[in-house]
C-alpha cells in the first residue's frame, strides 16, 4: 500500500535505528507515507553483499521498493596487512560489485531510485583510540582504515553512480566540509554520532526529494484525523488517501 | 523472509521513531532478525481504527505478522464536553472495538501474538501547560483528558486482553510506579519523553520474550560477518541463517 524505501548497507546502515539514527529519522520523515525497511549487515563488504541480492531484492517480487540506498565501502576500504584485512575488497572489484548491485536493482524495476552512498571519512586517531579501548596493549600500531583510502573508495563510488546514471551522496566530502568533523560526526573514527547520523539523514532526504519522493507532497495512506467527521467517519475513509 | 512485528496505534505509535522512540529501539533490538512495521495514526481512536483493519491486516496476505501491538485508548478516553471531544469513544464501545480488532487479528493468523497496550497515565498539569503554550489565552480551563479516566480505559483494556486470552502491557500502572512519572515519562502530559519511550520499549520486549520472540535466541537472516571465510564466502551463504 505504501511505497517502500530500502536501506541496504553495512554496520552504518544496521546501526541506523540506534538512538539518533538516520534510519529511524527517515521513518519519521516519511511517517504514514512510505515504509522504510532496513537491510544493514555489520561487517559486510560489497563482495559479500552480492550473495544477498537475490534474496533481498528478488527480480519478481510482490513489493518493489521505490528507492534503495546502497551504502557499502567502509569495509571494502580496510587496508591489506592490517587488522580486519579479511574485509578488504580491491578498488576495481568494489566498483564492479557496486555496478552489479545497480544492474540487479535496475532489473527489479526501471523506475526505482538508486542512491549510492560513499563511505564516511575516517578519523584515524579515533580508530586508534577505539582499538586501544577494545584491545588494550594488543591493539595494532596502525589503524585498519585511513581517511585517504576511504576517499579513494568514495570517489570510485561517485564515479560508478555517474557512469550508471544513478543518484549518489558523497558523504566522505560532505562531512569534511564541517570543522571538527572527526569527533563531531564520528563516535569511534568510523561509526556515526547523532550529529553524523543527522548529516546522513539530511543528505538522503535531499536526494530522495530530487528523485520526486518529497514527503510533504506525498499522500497519507489514510485520512488525517482532522478531516474525519465524528458523525460520519466512513465518509473520510471512502476517500482513503486524502 | 524475516518475521514481522506490526505496531498499530495512535500518535504514541506514530511518533515512536522520533529520537529516542520505542519503535526505533524495537527495530534495533530485533536487528537482522525481525522487521518492525509502524502503523501509527495520530489522533485516531478505536472507532476509526476499525476502518483500517481490512487494509492493514488483510485476512489473506502474503506476509502475516508474528506479533502486533494494539495501542489505542488515549484518544478514546478524551472527556466529553472538553476540547478534542470529537475523539471520545464511550468505554463500552472502546471494549467492543478492541475486541473486534483482536478477533480480526486472530482470523488473520492463529499463531499471531497480540499485545494490547493501555493508554499511558495523564499528567493533567502537563496537559494544561501544553494547552497554554499552544493556544495562549484561548486555552480551555480544564484539561481534555484526566488520569482517572485514562485509568478506567486502561483497566478496560487489560480486561479485554484477559477475556480474549491475549497479551497486555498495563502502561498506565507501570509508569505510575516511578516517582515523578508526570515529567519524567511524559513530555506534554500525554506523549512520551525518551525515558517514557524506554519504558514502552522495555515492556514490549518483555512481553514479546514471553511470547517466544526473544531476539537473542532468534536466527540472523544472513550469516554474521565473523563466520564468513574470506577465501570461501559462498560456504557461509549456503547455510543461510547461521
Amino acid at each position: 500500500m505504501r511505497p517502500q524505501i530500502v536501506l541496504f548497507g553495512d554496520s552504518i546502515t544496521e546501526q541506523s535505528f540506534m538512538s539518533g539514527g538516520w534510519g529511524a529519522a527517515l521513518v519519521d520523515s516519511y511517517t504514514r507515507k512510505a515504509d522504510v525497511v532496513v537491510r544493514g549487515y555489520s561487517g559486510y563488504n560489497t563482495r559479500w553483499a552480492l550473495f544477498l541480492l537475490n534474496h533481498i531484492f528478488p527480480r519478481v517480487d510482490v513489493i518493489t521498493p521505490v528507492a534503495v540506498t546502497v551504502f557499502f565501502g567502509a569495509n571494502d576500504a580496510v587496508l591489506l596487512g592490517r587488522t580486519s584485512e579479511k574485509q578488504h575488497v580491491p578498488i576495481e572489484e568494489y566498483k564492479e560489485n557496486l555496478g552489479k548491485i545497480v544492474h540487479h536493482l535496475k532489473e527489479c524495476s526501471k523506475t526505482l531510485s538508486i542512491i549510492l552512498i560513499t563511505p564516511p571519512p575516517i578519523d584515524e586517531s579515533g580508530r586508534q583510540e577505539y582499538a586501544r579501548l577494545s584491545y588494550g596493549d594488543n591493539a595494532a600500531e596502525l589503524p585498519e582504515r585511513t581517511n585517504e583510502m576511504a576517499g579513494i573508495y568514495a570517489e570510485a563510488c561517485c564515479g560508478v553512480a555517474k557512469d550508471l546514471g544513478v543518484l549518489s551522496v558523497d558523504l566522505w566530502s560532505k562531512m569534511q566540509e564541517t570543522e571538527g568533523w572527526q569527533k563531531k560526526f564520528l563516535s569511534d573514527g568510523l561509526h556515526l554520532t547523532p550529529e553524523g547520523n543527522a548529516v546522513v539523514h539530511c543528505e538522503v532526504v535531499r536526494v530522495l526529494n530530487d528523485a520526486g519522493l518529497c514527503a510533504p507532497e506525498m499522500p497519507y495512506d489514510f485520512p488525517h484525523h482532522s478531516v474525519i467527521d465524528p458523525e460520519k467517519p466512513h465518509e473520510a475513509f471512502q476517500l482513503r488517501s486524502s
